[in-house]
């Protein structure tokens, strides 16, 4: 089965296919005619919508080279998107290879959820950021231990008895988030309101809204760049850069709460990392 | 980068890694013998531990072949389990056409959830169940209609008004949920504890507490098998078939409890759906 990333990546699709399978039949029709065949019988795509032929087939093939890389996805606005790439979630664990910073730390504050030790904080320009680690990351391994049921000042001093090289961290990717994306209107608007990066509303007949964004919930991510921290209007701006196709990483308002009641709101404005995953290389 | 579907997949794979590069440097050593070469420089591989030689770039092509069918996964004990691909969440949209059965009915009930639509109730065997719909799954359309901000009674009206054939729903792939992949060890068990569906504790060094299994979470589906309304010695039994791995789809506890609270204990487990998604076919 087929996933659309967006309803307007699917409705292009449904009308490209169409226009194609029209542009066949009059083929057919103009082929019929020129050779003086007389079709007796409604060829199979006209009986009762049933399409099963050659091309039927041939155009199933088209659809696989559409997708993206990995995913069976059709994408005919968003496949060239990279924020739809880079804010990609997927359900598994990954290694992370870290070592200390010159202050001896690694520059990531966790939080301790359900028996699950969760990121909360990667500081700006610090190991933890480099290495890729993000907000909302579910951390299970420190140096081959499991770190089921830790609390978060015992995973602080775990952090501190590590060596310098070699920390070896397994982690699972943002369990709590999901991506949504959407898409602009003639004005620019992709259809939600925030306040204090949480939405509380949806335009009615917006693409938002079309894609079954949800209210209740914080956005974390714009486009896979990590928004945490920052102001309303500093993200408003962030989505105004992006041309068309706007992918929003959102996690439920409760976890949200939880996870950055931890830290001061100064803290995080001042010195969460917003760096752009593959832009610095 | 690679992701794992579970820990023990990365632990294998690194072993095996570690064994392929040991028999290739004992190769290579053998064959400098054999030719009567001595080498006055350590290979790049011993140096710094750096291995960038052409060996490594076959082997990272190899990595490819290991992926699963889409995703670069690497699992090389998973890679066969059936669970793991019926139980995948994509993040995206996918249609679903419809049309109602004998008494009139699609057989779906709906909860509404911060704005959006969620099946709450798959009954067995209606048109729903076949067409796959799941428990959990966003209807974000409803023929041609954005369902944004209605009500539970509002979907069953539209439903009620809808034509008998080609119903078209556009539903995004269980927006909620979430899929652990967990090992069983050699006494059978897989290391968490489940009352009522929901998971209430997880056992020191077990697999479900390496693979970072929450507490606070219900478990909705087993190896991609419905088990939401089952009794917890049903859900055992399903675990107890699988062989080694076990996929569980779990729901957070607060999502799960808002979604449920509009049917009795009893409907659910009387009607619903527990069909396995492929094995009909």
């Amino acid at each position: 089965m087929s996933l659309y990333p967006s309803l307007e990546d699917y409705k292009v699709d449904s009308m490209a296919r169409a226009q194609a399978q029209q542009a066949h039949q009059q083929q057919a029709v103009t082929a019929a005619a020129s050779t003086g065949q007389v079709a007796l019988y409604p060829s199979l795509s006209q009986y009762m919508g049933l399409d099963v032929s050659q091309w039927a087939a041939a155009h199933g093939s088209l659809e696989v080279r559409h997708a993206g890389s990995g995913h069976a996805q059709i994408a005919p606005v968003t496949q060239q998107s990279v924020g739809l790439r880079r804010a990609e979630i997927r359900q598994g664990l990954r290694p992370v290879t870290l070592c200390k910073g010159a202050d001896g730390k690694l520059g990531v504050r966790v939080k301790a959820i359900s028996q699950g030790l969760f990121v909360a904080m990667v500081y700006r320009g610090s190991p933890a950021a480099l290495a890729g680690l993000r907000f909302g990351d579910q951390i299970v391994e420190v140096n081959g231990e499991a770190v089921a049921g830790w609390s978060a000042d015992r995973a602080a001093k775990a952090f501190k008895g590590c060596p310098v090289n070699g920390i070896q961290l397994m982690v699972r990717d943002r369990p709590f988030e999901r991506t949504v994306t959407v898409h602009k209107d003639s004005v620019g608007h992709v259809g939600f309101v925030i306040k204090d990066a949480a939405i509380t509303a949806l335009v009615a007949d917006s693409s938002a809204a079309r894609n079954g964004l949800l209210t209740d919930h914080h956005i974390v991510e714009v486009n896979g760049q990590n928004v945490v921290g920052m102001k309303d209007d500093q993200i408003a701006e962030l989505m105004k850069k992006s041309k068309r196709t706007v992918t929003v990483t959102v996690m439920p308002t409760f976890v949200y709460k939880h996870i950055v009641s931890c830290m001061g709101k100064s803290l995080v404005r001042k010195w969460m990392d917003h760096s752009i995953v593959d832009e610095d290389f």
